[in-house]
C-alpha cells in the first residue's frame, strides 16, 4: 500500500465513524470547510496551498485489496465493513480559493460537499496536505517580500519532515516566489527548477581548497559556483580570483561564490571587492547557513552586496510557527446548517463564500464572509474545481499559481508585508445573513447562542 | 519513481559533486559522521531515532530507468555521468547508536564509511530520516517523563508536514514510550498499536448529543469513547450517564470520554464526579486539545483526574524546536583525518567513539568522545549495523528499540528529565586523543589551530 495515496493515511476515527455512518444508513449530503482558525503571532495573512495535491488525493482515493485485506484482519472492525470501503469512491464537489491566494483567519479556503462517509474519511489526508503546503507557502512569501529581486532557493529537503515535506516544500516555496529548490527530484516530478553548487567535504576531500575549486570548475566549465567558507573565507576569495584568470584561458568560466558561515554582510562586502579587484565583477555571491526572512531584511538593510540566499530549515519547517490551526469542520448535514459550540473553538454554520474588497488603491482592502447565495458586493474567493468526484479545469501549472500569487502579494497592502505584526490587522466582517443563520441554528437546537470571536 | 526511495530525493549538490569526483577518480574511502551540533532551548537530552529507515534507504540505494532517463535528458550533466549512477549501489559500513539510545551535543550517533560518492550521495536523505524521527523522539520522551503511567496517543497525523511525517512521527513517539497512534497506516506498516474515537462531525451530523453517542456504542459495543465537548460538556457527560443504563442492558459497554476543549482540569474533576455518581467508576476520561508535555504537567500536577492524552501537533512537528542542528561531515577521505573550519562551525576529526559513564547511582554520569581505537573505559555506545553495504542484525523490533528507550530514559539523572534547562548539563569531555588529533589535522594543513567549542 502506498503511504502518499493510501485511504488508510488518515486517523482511526474516520473509520469507526464511518462503521457507525454505514451501520445507520447516514449518507446524506455533508459539508465541510478548510479554514485556519487564527494567525500566528507576527503573521498578518497566509497563502494558499496544496489544493492540487488535494484534488489529485479525491480523485484517487480507492481501498486496494491490501487496504481491505487489512480492514478485514485488523479486527478493529465488524464483519462486512470492508465492503463498504470496496465501493467507496470519492463522488463529491469541491469548492476552493485558487492556490496563490491571500486568505485570512475564519475564510473557508476549501469546501467538500459530499455523502457523509466520503467527506468524512478524506479529513485527515486533505488538512495534511493543504496545511502544510499553506504553511510553506506562507512563509517563503515573508523572504519574498523581504528581499524583492534576490535570487532564493530552498535549500531544505535534510531538514524537512520526511520525503514528501521534501518536495511539498519546494513546490510551496516555488509558488510563492522562490526561483527554485535543491531538491533534485522536484525537477523530474513537479518541472520546478533546481539549483546546487558544491559541499564542504568536496573541499575538505582535497588537499588545499584551490584544488577543489579547480576540480570543481573543470567538471562545471560553463560556470560553477564555488564554496569558500571551508576555512577562511577572504583567502579562499582571493585563490578564486587566480583561479579564475587562469581557468579563463581555457574556456572555463567561474560563475560565483557561496558563503555559509561568519558575519555574512562584512564577508560579502570583503569578498565583493576583491572579486571586483581582481576582475570578476560578474560574479555572484550567494549567501547560506541559518537564513530566515529577517537575516534577509538585516543583511539587505546592512547593504549586504548579496545576489541570492540558499534559505532551508527555517522554510521548509517555518520554524517559528511550524503548525497553522487549521481545521475542516462539519457545516451542514442532510439540508440543515451545523455548527459546534465547543468553548473557544465555536464555528459559523452553513456553506459559505468570501468577498474581497479593493481599495482604491489598488489594495486589499477588506473581506466579507457570508452565507453561499448571499448576494454581496466584492469579489468571491470560493470557485467550483471538482463536480461528481472528478476535477472541472486542467491542472493549472505551478508558473501560472507563482504569477497569482506574485499579483496577490502585490495587492497587500504595505502594513500587512512588513516581517511583525501590523498594528491594524486585514478587516475580515461576518455578513449580517450568516450571523443570522448562526442564531437559527442556535435557536433550532434549543441552546443559548453561543460567544463567537 | 518513488519518492521514498529514490536517489534523486537528495540535493542537486550531490549529483554535482558525484560528477566532479567521477570525473577525477576520486572514489577513495570516505568516512561521514551525523551528529547534532547543540541542544534547542529548554532541552536537556536527544533521543537517537530512524536508523532502521536509514539502513532500509542504503540497502535498497540504486537508480533506475525513470531516474537515469531524467539524468540523461536534464541537461545538468555532462554526457556519461548516467553510466557512473547506473551501477551505483551502497557498498559501505555503518556504525550507529542503537535507535533509542539517549545523546548528547556533538557525538555521532551515524557513522557512514564507503566509497566518497556512495558516501556524499546519501547525506541529504539520511539526514532528512534519521533527523526527523530524531526530532520526535526527542520531543515525545519529554510527555512520557512529564506524565508516567498514563496512556498517550499521537494525534499528529493531519498537521503533520506531509505522510511520511505523519507515519514516521507515530513510530518515533512509539519507541519514545507512546501507547500508539491515531494513524491508521501505522498498524499495517509498522505494526504499531491504533487509537481512535470519534469526532465533533459526528455528534453534530445527528440531532442530540445522545443520539449520536447511542449510535456510535452501537456501533462499537465493546466499549467505545464518547466525545462529550460539541456542546456543554457536564451536560453530555450526564448523558453519556443516562445512556449506560439504558445500553448496559442490551450488553453494550461504554469505555469512556473524551473532553478535547475548555478547562480541561476543572471539566475532568467534573466530569469524573457525574460518571462516579452515575455508576461509571471505571469510565476513563481521555483528553485532548493543543496539548504539550507543559500542560500535561500543569494538568496533573493540579490533580486533574485524566487517565490518557492524545497529543498531536506539538509531539509530530515538535513545535518548540521544529529543527535540530544534525549534519554530516567528512571526517576523513582516502586515510586521512579531516575537519572543517569554518566560522562557529568547525568539527572534530577523524573516526569517533562515545564512551558513556554511569555513576554510583545507576545514572548516566558523563561521555566522553574520542577517536576510534583509543582505549577507553565506559560504554561504547556506536555499534556495526551494516558491513558491506548489507545489515549486520536482523531488523529490530520496535519494542526491543521501545523498552531500550525506556531503560534509557530511566538513567537519566534527575535534572535531565525535567521540562527546563538543567542548571548544570551533561558533561561530554573530549578526550585528549582527539583533541592532539585536531591539533594534528590543523598543523599539517598550515592552519592555526581553529577554536573549539
Amino acid at each position: 500500500m502506498n503511504l502518499l495515496s493510501s485511504p488508510l493515511t488518515t486517523d482511526l476515527y474516520q473509520l469507526t465513524m464511518l462503521h457507525a455512518y454505514f451501520a445507520h444508513g447516514m449518507r446524506d449530503t455533508a459539508v465541510f470547510e478548510l479554514f485556519v482558525r487564527k494567525l500566528p503571532p507576527g503573521r498578518n495573512f497566509l497563502l494558499a496551498a496544496g489544493l492540487e495535491q488535494a484534488l489529485d488525493f479525491l480523485e484517487h482515493l480507492r481501498f486496494g485489496p491490501e487496504e481491505l485485506d487489512w480492514v478485514e484482519r485488523s479486527g478493529k472492525f465488524p464483519r462486512g465493513f470492508a465492503g463498504h470501503l470496496a465501493v467507496l469512491r470519492f463522488t463529491g464537489d469541491v469548492h476552493a480559493m485558487p492556490e496563490g491566494t491571500v486568505f485570512f483567519p475564519n475564510e473557508p479556503i476549501l469546501r467538500v460537499t459530499a455523502p457523509m462517509p466520503e467527506a468524512q474519511l478524506v479529513e485527515s489526508r486533505l488538512i495534511n496536505l493543504v496545511h502544510f503546503e499553506t504553511v510553506v507557502a506562507s512563509k517563503a512569501a515573508r523572504s519574498v517580500l523581504a528581499a524583492p529581486g534576490k535570487l532564493l532557493v530552498d535549500f531544505g529537503l535534510r531538514r524537512a519532515h520526511g520525503a514528501e515535506a521534501g518536495l511539498l516544500a519546494a513546490r510551496a516555496a516555488y509558488l510563492a516566489g522562490y526561483a527554485g529548490t535543491a531538491t533534485t527530484i522536484a525537477a523530474p516530478q513537479l518541472g520546478i527548477p533546481i539549483f546546487g553548487t558544491m559541499a564542504h567535504s568536496f573541499v575538505q576531500a582535497h588537499d588545499g581548497e584551490t584544488a577543489a575549486f579547480e576540480h570543481f570548475a573543470e567538471a562545471f566549465p560553463d560556470g560553477a559556483t564555488l564554496l569558500i567558507d571551508t576555512y577562511d573565507t577572504e583567502a579562499a576569495a582571493r585563490q578564486v580570483v587566480a583561479l579564475a584568470r587562469k581557468l579563463a584561458s581555457r574556456g572555463i568560466r567561474v560563475k560565483g561564490v557561496r558563503l555559509d558561515s561568519g558575519d555574512l554582510a562584512t564577508l560579502a562586502r570583503h569578498v565583493r571587492r576583491i572579486l571586483d579587484e581582481g576582475g570578476l565583477p560578474e560574479a555572484t555571491i550567494f549567501a547560506s547557513g541559518n537564513l530566515d526572512e529577517r537575516r534577509l531584511h538585516d543583511l539587505l538593510a546592512a547593504g549586504a552586496p548579496i545576489d541570492g540566499f540558499g534559505i532551508g530549515s527555517s522554510l521548509v519547517t517555518s520554524d517559528d510557527a511550524p503548525v497553522l490551526d487549521a481545521v475542516y469542520k462539519l457545516q451542514e448535514y442532510a439540508g440543515k446548517p451545523r455548527r459546534k459550540r465547543s468553548s473557544g473553538k465555536a464555528t459559523w454554520p452553513g456553506r459559505k463564500q468570501v468577498y474581497r474588497h479593493t481599495d482604491t488603491a489598488g489594495c486589499f482592502g477588506h473581506d466579507v464572509i457570508s452565507v453561499e447565495g448571499d448576494e454581496q458586493p466584492g469579489e468571491p474567493l470560493l470557485v467550483p474545481v471538482a463536480r461528481n468526484g472528478r476535477r472541472l479545469h486542467a491542472q493549472e501549472s505551478l508558473d501560472t499559481i507563482r504569477a497569482r500569487a506574485a499579483e496577490q502579494l502585490a495587492k497587500l497592502p504595505a502594513r500587512l508585508r512588513a516581517l511583525d505584526d501590523a498594528a491594524t490587522p486585514y478587516r475580515v466582517e461576518i455578513a449580517p445573513a450568516l450571523r443570522k443563520l448562526a442564531e437559527r441554528v442556535d435557536r433550532a437546537t434549543g441552546e443559548t447562542p453561543a460567544l463567537l470571536r
